[in-house]
């Protein structure tokens, strides 16, 4: 068996409803929290509200931060930061998707360090365990950031997009209640969804994978394969909710322990030259032909990802399920409404090339079971296109 | 879905040959080391000098307590600390099976924490941060002590064995090496391997279970189910090892989120009474019995392992798989040559009657689906004599 390593010590309170123990988790760190959320508007306003409510009744002192925005920057951090030395924060609590989640876990960091939270970037200094706790509550099935030690950071100054990467910055307890997705849009829902997989499946080929990402990596694909496209038409389905909450944190914890590869590069590149294009999205898009481009470089698992995707490909050898695979990842995004090319989300076609040198600025391309040149980069932006 | 809670933050270190790479890790803790294992014989004395040496190599100071014994006591417990304050040790490394593992556990307690470490019993005083830090090395695949938070301790005085069961008792690092166990005899590879089987299937009918444990379960089952009898016909062979000692490690994650039911009760009770009885053995003994009383309480559980056992019963009702539960384990059984009754390992028959009682005096047997009166419980017994 090939080897590998396994550490994930986030907490996991999952089911319906547990929202309602945040009050008392968030006590077993101090009774003085920040909580960190988005400005708030009428489609979160009731949540946000509900959240300090059962902190105040639970005898915590709750500052609010509600200044995340998308792709957090270095200055959401130090305003949160401010706030929660202000406060005297013991505890910062993240409430939302991604972003809510990534920025509470900066201004942990920040907090308690000297310097910004962007001098502690993955490649700089270290966090000491004088970082803040953090309680992450996850607020739609996509990021899988209530599972993962990341915190992804935009410095607008040095207009440069990265990463607090650490163990400190696993929040201690994630609360992962599907009852507070159930108000997530569709045209959210699909490629947050749609995330879930690839965050499973690119672990799965990622050279960080191994038994244990594997058995989570596994059912988490099967779960949104089978749950996805049904949730779509039902959105107030809690049964689906919690399936895809549940294959969400599994995903998640792929991400902590392995990693993403080169559909992941490309689409980062994709939102930060095309901010009007959601994350999910972008992976949508640049997938089929990713697909096309590495699954004979692993059989295995391309061959396995089909095979869930239509049990009917069982009789076929590795080798040709793997081939199917290209046509079963479009006929997904087909059930899911994310089939589209970078033409439709009106990217102008002479920018393609300055898009294919992006694609190759994140390491993540280079984790990829077969490793794309500047030339074959370029071939996988036109057919994407 | 289950509501459920999942914490495990031992770091997980598997692979062959991994054992090379104890000094760095055990580096990460402090210089100054106490390691912790039963007296060397023959079998275990060139394991015992090997893991010195790199220790050693390393620049760790290595004290060795090779004193402890099978059911460790309050006297393991006492000595084993009072080297570790002789030595200043700063990280307490635990090398063997269940036995060792657990008293490096009570150790890394008892050597910073006023009174002994049966003061901190699960239901007494609580460990605090200060416990030293443990990694933990597993020889054999049964215990799944690696990654649990549980040491079982012996009380001679007080005739009482009972269970630190606590957070800070998670190894911070365990290392999983199979190669390590390439020299485990038959007899021993049986019964913990058919003890793997039982610490994932209970896990799935125990209360404490959830979406979590049974991923991890599950594969477990169907790792033994596939491994196992192999093994026992080629005990050299390291792929078999390997799969066996990943079996054993997800099985010991569900106990430690979930935990055990009636069978492990009943078979901590044989092994009071009949020390001569391996755990696993006694396990075994008690299993179809167990089986029989249980499989209609938890039909789901019972068929899904039946189907794991003999992919035939696909095509039966739940119900009928369920049944066919009990025929299947006793297959299982006696593949791996653990088929047998009380009265095979010579227990007097006029003791039924208290063995019966002692079946009910450790709580396992009250997570059980379906709970035994004391009438039950005598049956029970009966019908594994």
């Amino acid at each position: 068996m090939k080897h590998f390593e396994y550490h994930q010590p986030t907490k996991i309170v999952f089911g319906s409803g547990r929202i309602s123990e945040v009050g008392e988790i968030v006590k077993t760190f101090g009774t003085r929290c920040l909580l960190v959320t988005t400005p708030a508007v009428p489609a979160t306003v009731a949540q946000f509200d509900k959240v300090k409510e059962i902190l105040l009744s639970s005898g915590v002192d709750v500052a609010h931060f509600d200044q995340v925005i998308p792709n957090p920057t270095t200055e959401t951090s130090a305003a949160g930061a401010k706030m929660a030395l202000e406060h005297r924060a013991e505890v910062i609590v993240g409430l939302g998707g991604g972003s809510s989640m990534d920025a509470a876990k900066a201004i942990a960091v920040e907090a308690t360090h000297e310097g910004s939270a962007w001098d502690y970037l993955f490649y700089k200094k270290e966090p000491t365990d004088s970082t803040l706790p953090m309680v992450a509550i996850s607020t739609t099935s996509g990021t899988g950031s209530q599972v993962t030690q990341v915190s992804v950071i935009t410095n607008m100054a040095e207009r440069d997009k990265s990463a607090l990467y650490h163990p400190q910055c696993f929040p201690k307890v994630c609360i992962v209640d599907p009852e507070l997705m159930l108000t997530v849009p569709k045209q959210v829902t699909a490629p947050t969804g749609f995330d879930v997989f690839c965050h499973a499946f690119e672990s799965t080929i990622n050279p960080g994978s191994g038994a244990y990402v594997e058995l989570l990596a596994w059912e988490a694909i099967s779960i949104v394969a089978d749950t996805l496209p049904a949730l779509l038409d039902d959105l107030q389905n809690v049964k689906a909710r919690e399936k895809m909450a549940w294959a969400d944190t599994l995903a998640g914890l792929c991400i902590a322990s392995a990693g993403v590869t080169l559909p992941h590069g490309m689409g980062m590149a994709i939102g930060g030259m095309y901010p009007h294009v959601a994350h999910g999205e972008s992976l949508a898009i640049v997938y089929p032909a990713c697909t096309k481009f590495t699954y004979a470089s692993a059989e295995r698992q391309y061959s396995k990802m089909a095979r869930i995707l239509n049990p009917s490909l069982e009789g076929l050898s590795d080798q040709e399920a793997a081939k199917a695979s290209v046509e079963e990842v479009e006929k997904l995004l087909k059930k899911v409404g994310l089939y589209k090319k970078l033409r439709d989300v009106n990217m102008p076609e002479e920018e393609i090339e300055a898009l294919a040198k992006q694609c190759m600025v994140l390491p993540d391309y280079q984790g990829n079971p077969r490793v794309a040149t500047a030339e074959e980069m370029l071939e996988l932006v036109k057919n994407s296109y």
